[in-house]
This record gives C-alpha cells, sequence and structure tokens, in this order.
C-alpha cells in the first residue's frame, strides 16, 4: 500500500497566469493530478504535465458539478493512493473559496497537506487597476469580507464596523447582492458619495470596470451587465487612481461601464 | 534624449524567493536597475542579473538609509534616463509599505508605472502557519492593519470597529506597539483570551512563532525577543490551525516560544 501523499492547497492567483508564484508553477510541472475550481484559467492549467489527470470540480451556482463533500472525499482518496495531487484554487487557499474547509477535512483523515498562497483577487485588481489598497491619510487599513451567502440567506456582516471611510473595503463575490450591500453601507453612515468600482474578470484579458459612486455603483454594475467573478472595492483609494490616471474617471466613464486597457 | 522608461513596482513576496509570482521573477531577470528595501531576501535579489546595478534604499527603524523624497526622485530620474527599472517592495507594493506613495510621486511627474502584486505577508505567513484567515463560521472576513506609527506620535486606529471577534485581525509592523495593540482590543471588548500568534521573519527559513491569547502575548513576545519584522495574527482561526496540528499548540509552547518547521 503506497504512503499517503501530501496534498497541495495551491493558490492560482486572480487569473493572469504570470501572477502564479514561481513555487506554484513548479508544483504544477510535477502534479499528478490537478482538481480544480471554475476560477482557474486554462492558461494556468496547461502549465501541468500532458499526461496529468485534470479533474473539474468548478461549482457553478446553483448547479453544483461536485458538493464539498464529494471533492474532500475525493482529496483524501487521492492522497492515500499515493498521488501527487495539486489542488488549485482561485486567488489564495486561504481567504475565501473554502480552501480551510479542505485543510480541515484533510488533517481529521490524517492527510498531511501544504498550502501556497496564491495572489488573492484583492490584490490582483487592485495592482491592475492601479488602485492601492492602503494610502496613508487615505486608507490606514483593508478588509476583505464576503458579499455571497447562502441561498436565501441574509447577508450576516456587521454593517457599523464595515461603514468606516478610512478603511478601503473589498468585497468578494460581491455581485449578487450588490444593492442590499451598498444600502446597508450608507445606512450604517458610509458617505453615498464614497468611490467604488466593480471589476470583473480581474487581471484577465476579458477584464471590464464599472466605476461609480456607492450609491450609483449598483444600477451601473446591472447596466454594465457585468459577469461574475466580480470584485467590488470601497473608498477614497478608488478616486486617487483616478488622479493617476491609472483609472478611468468616474465622470469619463459616461457609459456606464470603462474598460481599463493594461500597458 | 531617451524616452522615459516605465517604472515596474513589484512585489517581492514575503520572503521565501518561490513565493515571487512569474512575471516578478521575469522582471527582475530583465532589470538593468533593482531598487530595493530591506525586507526584500538575498535570493531574489540574486535573480538580477549580474550587471544589474542594484540600489539599497532599505529604511531602518530610526536610522533611515535614504528618505522616501529621495526614493522618489532617484525613481523618477532613473525612468527619465530610460532604465529599466525594478522598484522591489516586500510583500505587495500596495499593502502598506508606501508603494502608493511611490506611485502617486511617478504619477505627478508623468513617469508611466506598472503595479505587479506580490504574496503580503498576512497570505504568506497564514499559509506557511497552516492559518486561514477566513473561515465559514470562525471568520467572515479579514483585516489589515499597520501597528507601525510615527515617532513619538499615538496610533490612531478605530478599536471599537477593530475589536470584532468574527472577522481575523492581521497587524504589520505589529511589534513595537503590541502590548498597546493588545491593551486597547481588550478595551473595546475582544475577549483577552483571543488565540493570537506572531510571526517573525515569516516563510524564510529564521521563521519564528510566539503562540499565546490576545492578553499574553505581548509580554510572551518579549520574552522570546522576536525581531521586527513581525506579523501578527489574532482570531479562532489561530485555534483552528492548532486542531490540524499546523501550527503547535498554545500549550505545548511552554518555552514561550515556539518553532514551526515546514515539510
Amino acid at each position: 500500500m503506497p504512503d499517503v501523499a501530501q496534498v497541495h492547497l495551491v493558490g492560482a492567483g486572480p487569473g493572469d497566469p504570470e501572477l502564479l508564484t514561481v513555487k506554484a508553477q513548479r508544483l504544477l510541472r510535477e502534479a499528478e493530478v490537478v482538481v480544480y475550481d471554475r476560477l482557474v484559467s486554462a492558461a494556468v492549467l496547461e502549465l501541468a504535465p500532458p499526461g496529468a489527470m485534470r479533474v473539474d470540480v468548478g461549482k457553478r451556482r446553483g448547479c453544483h458539478n461536485r458538493s464539498q463533500d464529494e471533492i474532500n472525499a475525493l482529496l483524501v482518496r487521492l492522497a492515500r493512493a499515493g498521488r501527487r495531487v495539486v489542488r488549485l484554487k482561485g486567488g489564495d487557499p486561504f481567504v475565501f473559496g473554502r480552501g480551510s474547509e479542505e485543510a480541515d477535512h484533510l488533517a481529521r483523515h490524517g492527510v498531511p497537506f501544504e498550502v501556497v498562497p496564491g495572489i488573492t483577487a484583492a490584490a490582483g485588481c487592485a495592482a491592475a487597476a492601479g488602485i492601492p489598497l492602503t494610502h496613508r491619510g487615505v486608507a490606514s487599513g483593508v478588509r476583505f469580507v464576503t458579499g455571497h451567502c447562502r441561498e436565501g440567506r441574509e447577508l450576516d456582516l456587521n454593517w457599523a464596523s464595515l461603514a468606516d471611510p478610512d478603511t478601503t473595503l473589498v468585497v468578494y463575490m460581491g455581485l449578487a447582492n450588490l444593492g442590499r450591500i451598498a444600502e446597508r453601507l450608507i445606512a450604517a453612515g458610509l458617505p453615498a458619495e464614497t468611490p467604488a468600482v466593480a471589476i470583473a474578470a480581474g487581471t484577465t484579458p476579458t477584464e471590464r470596470l464599472c466605476r461609480a459612486s456607492l450609491a450609483e455603483l449598483p444600477a451601473k454594475a446591472a447596466q454594465a451587465e457585468l459577469d461574475a467573478p466580480v470584485l467590488v472595492i470601497v473608498g477614497r483609494v478608488v478616486a486617487l487612481a483616478e488622479t493617476w490616471g491609472t483609472l478611468p474617471a468616474d465622470d469619463a466613464a459616461d457609459a456606464a461601464e470603462a474598460r481599463l486597457r493594461h500597458g
């Protein structure tokens, strides 16, 4: 019987294959099995050897390919079979995305694992759009929350704490509940005119940006018909990027949607 | 007169050279000049061509090699001379570390720049220690603040907002003001027994961890004589990592200091 192999929980970064870490690239090239999510790009998957087994466990909204329980069980089974497994997750495995639930399951079943960090969507999208997440005198810190909640549930967030004009707020998976999020933040005291941007498919060739005030962002994003995954950045740092010219100005974004081209 | 070159503001990641992005590695290999900080490891610098000019602008506490103004002016001068400049910063250029101040200066002087994200210390240290930054039912989000303040100033943080048991709190440069930070968080309502860990030189061969409750962490970190840079993670996710065995348990850390060995 083969030894139990170590599972590598690897962050694939935000989409651009050049934003993979050197370590993730090496592990992919050595992989026997790659278990990957919907948010992992084809260009990243191509790094695995041609003979490697590729298992798509991508979960789509309302149409789960495989349940989390099935993914957990699959990882344990592959590790016990001694296979060199890379579990590839969009962004960073330990920032949303349920990587820690897989780690928890592996630990409970005696399967060793290693976590390889990835560029999380917030850092990737912010860099691509030239928006600093922190900036002396403008944002003393940054905060990541998820805008996703289980079907039929209310978003359970501490709105009073989130409505802090001195902290950049990044909402992952923010599209579906964007109207509710903007409404609650404003009700909790965040100025309606706080600069905000919604970024779809950030860092990829199909990246699209929608720039507006917090109050107007939900309508503008709907009009622009952005597709998930969408990352929302709220805070005065967004306006700072406009002064640099790295982000198109709100006024210039008349078509309710702006597209950023990278040099 | 040469064209003004684009400056690359590049994240060097948390220390382990394998945690550099593929893009950062490529830009370093093509660099004519590398302007780097104290937090950038020698192994990373070695990636630049032997003939590349290396400029150390590392700032040490109370002993600034070069002022921020001098660094800003240097970058503009090199870009105007048409040099291929990589401005290499520890972690991510847009998460603390004043990368955005350099971007601001470049933009104001008409110098184009590109930001290449890096693995920020929070993600790098969390992955190495097996601590998830978010986990369903334990931490619904994560927040980054800096524990550094200008000489003689008070830390200006919104303690009531920070004292949220459902959000993982990461404090960058948290060593110097650790006592004050723990005291304020507890006064603002965060339970004194909230699990916490201080990580020095995270992801490098000299990484050291100090695990304690929030109340006891300042004394334990002092006793362990941790050296900066230190990242502090506060939240119930720290205890979760203990159940996985990726982080040594608090009780086992009798010597007031524990060292984590990576597989």
